[in-house]
């Protein structure tokens, strides 16, 4: 639980329920450290106190409200922060992930999901998985294939969507495209992932760290550039002769997505993934816009998240999808804040905590 | 001639020609007079001097060179500034505005192609349109239809295809789309008159000056603001209840790009189509990103514009283009002065210069 901001997190007692006609309660299996929980930990987000942070999770239902016909007790899921209503303009025109009805499904007009003793706790995202139990609108959840590993199944709720459809939605990565990924983590690793599913001709790594390019390397890229050794874009636009088609800033800086941008080619798009923090400003050369180059964000991958976790997941069956790889770490609830804090000093991938 | 910067045009006589083997000799019927010369003119952009200017332009072919065999004379062609090579990456995948070749067929290994006594002049943009006489490479011109009169014919040449083509080529608006466009001089009545065509559900037009908001509705805005008042962007996001689908920036300001990028909707587009001079910077709010907006430049609409021009004379001839209303005056060569000073005034839509 997170008590005050910025903050570590404390293990408290929290009680869940009751189950509204739309809810379901989740037994959570496994939730991955996100380094968005870390901007809300931190303060770059606001965020009303006490509450429950995590949103990347997977686990079994067990028990469904009056409503609830999507899944039924003892079926696997996977939590996605983007919840939809699925009547809104954006819902009905493939972009669920920005539903118009924002807090759909998380301000419910009954009862808090969440209390500890008689004080409501704040509900993060409409999931709050850093718990052993979820209760959440059907809505926030799809269903999976029952042989899938649980705690690998958690890691697609939040980066790798977040990643893999960045190129494959958001981008439309074409085969052939030469792409460059600027930040390796979790999110950067899974974009260079997608791009190597769509079939990119050549996928350039950026980081700061050698051990992150190494590992990059393992997830297809072709090419690597050492960020610590200066501003990349010089080396981006030797290596390609002039810049790429496809450039994806997946830290969370603007000055990272300016990066993203002055190394593409003429007609290239920058995207960017990460959540450059409140009052940051993106400054790009105007005369670059004659080039016809395009600078744009994704949210969430541009998920339909019931489309798209269930196809990653028949990739990662079929080995063309990578997630046994990402997980630096696996840690019980009491170790979160440790798993934090190697996230904050850059060295890790993905971390998971398990509940047994 | 432009003879220095900044500076008005001079007449002057200039020599014309030898014809190269893909040279095109072309008999001037009329001029556009553009924004962008006038940038020249006034050293916003950089050119070589003395030049003759004038890139929008119609005529009648009188002499081909040895290997060519796209036109022969007699052939009513207009000229385009997007010469393409039509071999390399970007003209063979549909993309010959952005040719790699830059300056394919303006500087010839040959001897100059204007010259006014024993001094060489330098050609402006492959083209040099004010002038009675054009000597091209063949790759500048789209030969049309002999019965589209040639003075209307000259507006396709840049005006119209930047700012129709920025709408269906470059943003591709769809039938039922929200779109604002900011300016509404040349370019942004055929950026509005463009979205008519698509279908566009509703059209907002923006601008400081009335009569120009009142020609707009002409040209199928739905809806006008009065940015004289204050900051369009208010205005825009009350009239559509959050925001457009697609922003067109019509004038070629860093200050109006970052209103057309502010006035989007969740995963708006934002288009700018004018020259943002020199230096000048596009700022965004880097948390908009989330949002899923983007903004993208726009080169001469995007066109291909061998493909276009044709249908843009199709939709002119069949009543569904205008170009008749888009002329605010016709005037000699000698009073080409006058009709800048009028543009740079901006009270006028389109003035063309007519050789007879």
């Amino acid at each position: 639980m997170l008590e005050r901001i910025p903050g570590d997190l404390i293990i408290d007692e929290v009680v869940v329920g009751p189950v509204g006609p739309r809810d379901v309660l989740v037994r959570t299996a496994a939730a991955g450290l996100c380094h968005s929980d870390l901007h809300f930990m931190e303060g770059k987000y606001p965020h009303p106190v006490p509450t429950v942070l995590g949103h990347e999770s997977a686990g079994i239902v067990e028990e469904v409200g009056s409503q609830v016909s999507y899944v039924q007790p003892g079926d696997h899921v996977i939590s996605c922060v983007s919840g939809f209503c699925g009547g809104c303009r954006q819902c009905l025109s493939g972009h669920p992930n920005l539903c118009d009805n924002a807090g759909f499904g998380v301000d419910t007009a009954g009862p808090p999901r969440l209390r500890r003793g008689d004080q409501p706790v704040f509900q993060f995202a409409g999931l709050s998985s850093f718990a052993e139990q979820l209760l959440v609108h059907e809505n926030y959840l799809v269903k999976i294939r029952p042989d899938m590993p649980l705690d690998k199944a958690a890691l697609i709720g939040c980066g790798v969507t977040t990643g893999v459809g960045a190129v494959l939605n958001t981008a439309k990565v074409r085969a052939g495209d030469v792409i460059a990924v600027i930040g390796c983590g979790g999110i950067g690793l899974n974009a260079i992932q997608g791009a190597d599913i769509a079939g990119a001709g050549r996928i350039i790594a950026i980081d700061r760290i050698a051990s992150k390019l190494d590992l990059a390397l393992t997830f297809g890229a072709t090419d690597v550039v050492d960020a610590s050794a200066g501003d990349p874009v010089g080396a981006v636009l030797e290596l390609t002769g002039g810049g790429v088609d496809h450039a994806f800033e997946a830290i969370g800086l603007a000055a990272t997505a300016q990066q993203a941008f002055n190394m593409l080619g003429k007609g290239g798009t920058a995207t960017v993934i990460g959540m450059i923090p409140l009052g940051e400003r993106v400054e790009i050369d105007g005369f670059q816009l004659l080039m016809e180059k395009r600078l744009q964000g994704s949210n969430m991958g541009s998920n339909r998240f019931r489309i798209d976790m269930p196809q990653y997941i028949e990739w990662y069956l079929a080995g063309k999808l990578k997630l046994d790889e990402l997980v630096s770490a696996v840690m019980p609830l009491e170790e979160i804040n440790d798993g934090f804090a190697a996230l904050k000093g850059g060295e890790v991938a993905r971390q998971l905590v398990t509940f047994d």
